[in-house]
């Protein structure tokens, strides 16, 4: 399948005579490349200039199309530029002063000798930091680039694309000024450091792509010593999605919450966490599944994380594999790898299945291969329906714990944030192919952002 | 004196009557306000609402100004806002996305899955990292709070307004993405960490307002430990810019620099890095003069960095105090406080004597106060001809540094900057009262910075 995400601009010098523009067009076609839009860009006496934009399905495919057009009589392929590469050169993001400083008055104010005014109000009131500095709506994305997207420890300066999208994200959904943090550092207590040194500049620390075990121990012990909120969006973003989801798809399958068995594969950060709410939640049970199988009291190679699910889940002591565990569940959530689940596995579930494979970008299993008895399914993808996204909680997160002055984060405010996400989707949308809003919805972030402002209040 | 500084906008209600505003007016003149403008925000049937702006001298003068309005018959004071305060509320930058995301192929390509190819790009080549995220554009303003303008170690909160401002004037001259790092660490040890750990993400790390000897340390260590350029702008922003003053003051009164004798009052960071430059550009001799008097080899009580001084400076061994080192001086230099300096003092230097009293606000003496042998005066200030001010460096300096993608920062690049920044002021144009560019001339950042773009490549 073709992608945007591999989408190459092609542009080649055309013979200026009949034909040559369907012979280039049907050539790219036959080698599988989806032409997004043809652009005149030029001409000279005898050829013609042409841009064409054209989805690929991967790098090696994109070669495969551009070798099609050369071979092409009468077209000369002058240059293929990867349309994503060509969107991040100079960075995705930029800093903006809010006002020019073009006369000696404005700089007077907003740098010396004015500004030595705020910094002596602010030191005689530290509270006054959020109203007269960026601290107010500001967001550290601070990873140390140990567990990027699938592509594991790839280091701090490879994880800047991903920290500069998610400022991004934060910016577009919820009008939050958040910068990448990503640090390089060798161990917890120095990455501990290094967010409690930086913390004064902002309003929250959302962690981010940090390996597990390390990422437990780095968000407990941020939240214990600093006064501003600390969120690992791998963790709580994904759960928060999660559960909104799962709200909405058992109410179309009719069963209650509190009589659900559901099933995870994949016990990293984000399926602990995961797990962790659902149980808040009062989800009926889970059951939990590593690399090594089923969760369970009698498993002796357990970290505590791990432990703390024996200790809190797998009620009827199931043991074995994947297989025995989704015999007769009523809900499969994958947060694992792609193509890790068999249609014949899930075909043994509950009637009204619902499952969940949010392994990015390839899920645990494609949405068309599943069984007849599986009625609901989800993915993290944008092309199918039901995409389980944490753009669709992070924002907005963020943005009532900002607008709040919110000095931690709470479970409850990850219910409240869940529910108020799941009800966007009315009675009478729900369906099976809607249990979830688009994180095009504009009211999703200040749907979200309410309830948390709501839970931050009710602590206090 | 008043200044933009202290502005007031007072709101008032007027009785609709004849002679009320001037009689207002007059009473905010009388009692010293300088009005800038008055407009007109609304009138009902017998009022009329005016915003009065108002330049005071100070707070306390502020208030003196407001109740002075308010004992005008007919008048109403609504309310009076600070001007200063009211321009920082909410911070002064913002971080913004470069394009929208607003649809699901904009979010596969700035986010997930497109990103992860740029991501793996960047892994399999760190290099890429200058040209694929905000790092090749972005200095990391870096500070301590621990010597923050003349307020002292009022902590890292208080010190957002200042790197604030300091970001805007990266962008304003530069246009540079700058990003206030404000730390708080308790040693030496630990700010080198931070400031280590949070490099992989910017193209520089510009260090500010950290107290000495703090500062020397910090920086001689991520020199040597950084493949990023470290620039403490406190010392040689402060050195280049100084330099560049002198080389055309020299020039005014027809003295050649290497037969000047220099005396600098205020043996600190600022103080110790402008000498320094001085002495590798060639300047005759320097006395250096501290709060127990001048730096000579007799002195017991001095820190490595002053010693260098001792042992670089003094060539006459002068003893004494400041009253001693500047009879026959043909410059001062001071960087130290407000009226340290009496004007029969320099009354003993030489003729055509240099003045650069670069304390801000208060200089160490007024220019109308020096004696008929003193030639040219130049102060930090906006309000007297020849201000020295470090916004004529950092810019552009940071400008060429990333443009050549430094990775460090040496003494040619310094002397470069100052030169380049010097030839500025054309030969027709030089003269007592115009030995150094305007920070609002356009040519001055490009100038700077194609200086130092040079430096860096003759490095290689």
């Amino acid at each position: 399948m073709t992608t945007p995400a591999y989408t190459l601009t092609v542009t080649v010098e055309l013979e200026n005579a009949p034909g040559a523009l369907g012979r280039l067009t049907t050539a790219i076609g036959a080698a599988g490349g989806n032409i997004d839009s043809v652009d005149l860009s030029g001409h000279r006496d005898d050829v013609v200039v042409r841009d064409i934009t054209v989805h690929c399905r991967s790098e090696a495919h994109g070669r495969e199309v551009v070798a099609a057009a050369g071979s092409v009589a009468g077209v000369t392929v002058v240059s293929a530029d990867d349309r994503t590469f060509a969107l991040h050169r100079g960075g995705k993001i930029t800093v903006e002063p809010k006002f020019p400083l073009r006369t000696r008055e404005d700089l007077s104010m907003a740098y010396t000798p004015g500004v030595g005014r705020v910094s002596s109000a602010i030191a005689a009131d530290v509270s006054l930091a959020r109203k007269y500095t960026i601290k107010g709506n500001s967001v550290a994305v601070l990873t140390d680039g140990t567990a990027v997207l699938g592509l594991g420890n790839i280091g701090p300066e490879a994880a800047m694309p991903v920290m500069e999208g998610k400022a991004m994200l934060f910016k577009e959904f919820a009008g939050i000024d958040a910068y990448p943090i990503c640090v390089r550092t060798s161990s917890v207590e120095e990455l501990v450091m290094v967010a409690k040194a930086v913390a004064p500049g902002f309003g929250g620390i959302n962690l981010e792509d940090i390996a597990a075990p390390a990422c437990f121990e780095v968000e407990t012990r941020l939240r214990a010593e600093l006064d501003i909120p600390v969120f690992h969006d791998d963790q709580h973003g994904t759960a928060v999605v999660t559960l909104a989801a799962l709200l909405n798809a058992a109410k179309v399958v009719g069963k209650p919450l509190g009589e659900l068995k559901v099933v995870f594969l994949g016990m990293g950060a984000a399926g602990i966490a995961c797990a962790k709410l659902l149980l808040d939640e009062g989800v009926g049970d889970i059951i939990g599944v590593d690399t090594h199988g089923v969760l369970h009291a009698g498993r002796t190679d357990l970290p505590p994380q791990k432990q703390w699910m024996v200790e809190h889940s797998n009620r009827g002591g199931v043991t074995g594999t994947l297989v025995d565990a989704l015999r007769g569940a009523d809900a499969f959530i994958g947060v694992s790898g792609p193509d890790l689940v068999k249609p014949e596995w899930l075909a043994t579930m509950a009637d009204d299945a619902i499952v969940f494979a949010m392994a990015n970008p390839v899920p645990e299993i494609m949405p068309e291969l599943v069984p007849g008895n599986v009625r609901i399914v989800a993915t993290g993808r944008s092309d199918y329906p039901n995409q389980i996204n944490n753009v669709l909680v992070f924002p907005g997160f963020f943005r009532g714990l900002l607008d709040a002055h919110a000095h931690t984060v709470d479970d409850q405010m990850k219910l409240a944030a869940a529910h108020a996400l799941a009800s966007l989707v009315s009675d009478t949308e729900r369906s099976e192919e809607f249990i979830i809003a688009s994180p095009f919805d504009r009211r999703v972030a200040p749907a979200v952002a309410a309830a948390v402002r709501e839970a931050v209040a009710a602590r206090r």
